[in-house]
């Protein structure tokens, strides 16, 4: 493979914006819009964690941006920017870092962003990727994770449980009846661009799993939550596997829907706020602790584990 | 180990600031302060490229924070808080982590920063850390890499060479006459603080070699330089080891000093701005293109390398 210098300038400093100088500083100055403020995120993602080592390059970039811009949209923040590091062994070739740049155009154009700076090394182990996302929001109306009260509905965007099954197809665990399930679980939609402060309580993606990220929400704002399984919705090539793949999806990760705590009565401005984007209620917050999941007949459910924790 | 949310508990939330909301949140909120302009770098540190297995967790917390300082300090900026990744392989205990927390601990508090959000994995191969670091500056006083003109005197901060005098000690390849390489290799001294808007043109700090990113300034200005060898400082320690080491010091990494080109007759101005920190004029920008190393009776030095670069 070439340089460092090398591919910086053949790559990566195409994808610059202004404040990103051309990769050729130090640093990215910026100022946020005026009247905004800034809001920032890092995720990474990690060979042999977050994705396998023969997966497609342009959708592993696609992933990257598309996780940090999902975090985004939990704050209700409009995406701006975004300084990424890659961590690179010899083993890849010239294709692999072409196609990753690729990858990084195509989200920058379809979400507004461009690069504002990075850090790229070589390797001795794996492939290590991370982004640091920047957006903007109105002063305050960032969405918070611990504002729900007790009374709020818990609302969620999309559909739930396509990511894990995909994952499951893609490791011969499941057979997939489509490959809508396998495509979302490698790109995901993040769910920007929706108009929330003032209607939503509280706010957060579902990343780890819907039953653990609704836990964070119950934790930061000392509730419990009642969730009813049967109306947690399904697409139509999860509703096809039945009953039997329920607890992959109501605790399996990479969703990226947003899940939401909604004053009773704000439901309708809800939906006209998600526009053609679904959005379905799905359980209630209470006065307690933690997260009880029934089932149709109003029976509580119990799984082996809420969702994905690092270790 | 604990797992990934008692992990951030523990360890992290203690260290954040007001704007990473306790870390409960999927991004952190802030403003610049008033009338300032925000500054963004970020740099990772991999196992085996930029620390060995072995070496202290405090140590390499720090210097990942430095490394990211010194690219502050380099854009004249004033430090303000930072982004965390981490992903540590399973085979690191407790213990490994609870340093590393109190090395970012002790340098926060010495260099003013907070911790403002993170992500936290697990690794199936080596540690893979980066840091994004926040600090700001007047509007337009960013200092550039690409505004040296012809006529400016290079001058540089500290001395040259111990960093990469101390790795060639710790690889074996060099006895150390004193521990004072080897601690500079390992916790460097960012130059942040310093008021050099309108003193200098140009800057950069040295972190992959003198040579290497005095070319950069050239590169960024259409320009050549010519420095002396015999001008660029050395320490106590450094000077022990004579002429043998030149190469060394001239082309090795890690050195975090700054790399300032400066107008002639702003001297005096930038000794006073630097006031117990001794700096050294080392050579001239000139017309043409590229880097020419004379030694003290004017003749052309050639060296393998001009500095650390990533394949």
């Amino acid at each position: 493979m070439s340089d460092e210098f090398s591919r910086i300038a053949r790559y990566f400093a195409p994808l610059a914006g202004v404040a990103g100088r051309g990769l050729m500083d130090d640093a990215a100055v910026l100022a946020p819009p005026p009247g905004r403020e800034l809001v920032l995120t890092v995720d990474q993602m990690l060979e042999d964690v977050h994705f396998l080592p023969a997966d497609p390059p342009e959708l592993i970039a696609r992933k990257l941006l598309r996780r940090n811009l999902s975090d985004l949209a939990a704050m209700g923040a409009v995406p701006l920017g975004y300084l990424l590091t890659t961590a690179l062994p010899p083993r890849l070739d010239e294709s692999w870092l072409a196609n990753f740049a690729k990858g990084l155009e195509t989200d920058q154009k379809l979400f507004g962003i461009s690069l504002l700076g990075g850090d790229s090394s070589s390797s001795r182990h794996g492939i290590s990727l991370s982004a640091t996302l920047l957006g903007h929001v109105a002063p305050g109306a960032a969405l918070p994770r611990n504002g729900a009260r007790a009374g709020d509905e818990i609302w969620v965007t999309g559909t739930i449980g396509d990511a894990a099954l995909g994952l499951a197809a893609r490791l011969k665990q499941l057979a997939a009846p489509t490959g809508s399930l396998i495509a979302r679980s490698m790109l995901p939609e993040p769910r920007v661009g929706l108009e929330l402060a003032g209607i939503v309580s509280a706010a957060i993606d579902v990343s780890d799993g819907l039953v653990q990220d609704l836990g964070h929400l119950c934790k930061g704002a000392g509730l419990a939550a009642m969730l009813h399984a049967d109306l947690v919705p399904a697409s139509e090539a999860a509703s096809s596997l039945g009953a039997a793949v329920l607890e992959t999806r109501l605790t399996g990760g990479d969703d990226y829907e947003l899940l939401l705590a909604v004053p009773p009565g704000n439901g309708a401005a809800l939906k006209a706020a998600c526009g053609a984007l679904p959005v379905t209620r799905i359980g209630v917050f209470q006065p307690g602790a933690g997260v009880r999941v029934i089932d149709d007949s109003g029976t509580e459910m119990h799984f082996q584990s809420s969702g994905w924790k690092h270790f």
